[in-house]
């Protein structure tokens, strides 16, 4: 999984039966970095399973496993939103949220 | 999922029998970056499942669950189109399309 | 999917039984850039499931998807020729083969 | 499988049922360069299924295969910690853990 | 897949208890670039099924795959070298092996 900021929304109206209802986030992944979280990489868009919204921190899962949450069981989606993040410790730490 | 421009089409004569009636089109992956939907990595050829065309703005899936539309079940297929994209929005703004 | 050149072949002996009979190519990725198709990536061994050769333009599959062709089922495969290109068309205009 | 250390903690409430009792690490994947275990690409969050701490040289697991360990079956996890590593010899010699 | 040489071994002791008696070999992949095999990529962890040795040159098979071997059958793997490459032809001539 990897941690990203939720940035935005995607509104698709002509789309696969089984999107239908589902909240599209576009989300911003982040990595640790000298103490801070940080930009890294390109902006995905994940289902949300958990009542994410536009600002929020939060964690990530791809592939097979994306379709194990009950927002997305059985739909051909490759990212869910799994979790809000609270808080991430490094090194006795707690990073900056961007 | 990523967002995608459906730059071309694919000619494929002599292929898996599992192909046969599918639309292959070519698209290049967006990110959003500066307000801006803008280039990001390679070129990939993705089956079409919802009518997209030529100068779109598309959401696709990659991996097993690109298997999961009526158009790709079962089918050898790693990428598939399961949406037209009408707009994204980021801090309050729709981003513009290229 | 991606389209890739065969460029060579991969000669293992001692290997898992379910890759016998299979024939292994050396494919090279590229992707459309300035009405070209250009070299993109990493070479990658492919099984053939449609009587590809050496030179010519083809359409790979990767992942899970990739053991759901009659010459790669159940097999410990991750790539595999699917078709073989005729033609790439992008803006109207017909890409060059390199 | 890639090698990692494990350099924090992930806490989050907010989250799918399924992530509830998993223990999430923030960890850093290395690579061997130069005879010397180094830091390689992004920071990933992983659940740990065989007792790892912070400080520690893990063995992970991504993808589809992430969920065949007692701690994830069925949950909506990409990424597993397997194993603690012990050591990691390259041409003879012990690499040096960072 | 991709080729790579075995360069190490890692040994853990700690580990999931379906890698007991497994082989784990650091492997570092090579592409083909001017008539020679070439570093490319991170070294990755493989499971070894088919009996390879350090300083040979072997092919991998990532993902969901990994798991189809008899060494690695419902482990959680995503890494298993299937065979140990004697040569790679490419444009008529063989590859150097580095």
């Amino acid at each position: 999984m990897f941690i990203a900021k939720v940035i935005g929304n995607v509104v698709s109206t002509q789309k696969d039966p089984k999107f239908h209802g589902m909240k599209l986030l576009l989300i911003q992944p982040y990595i640790s970095k000298e103490g801070k979280l940080q930009v890294s990489g390109s902006s995905v868009v994940a289902v949300d399973s958990v009542g994410a919204g536009v600002g929020e921190c939060v964690l990530f899962t791809q592939g097979s496993s994306a379709r194990l949450t009950p927002a997305t069981k059985d739909a051909p989606v490759d990212t869910v939103i799994v979790g809000i993040v609270d808080a991430v410790e490094v090194e006795g730490k707690m990073l900056e949220k961007p």
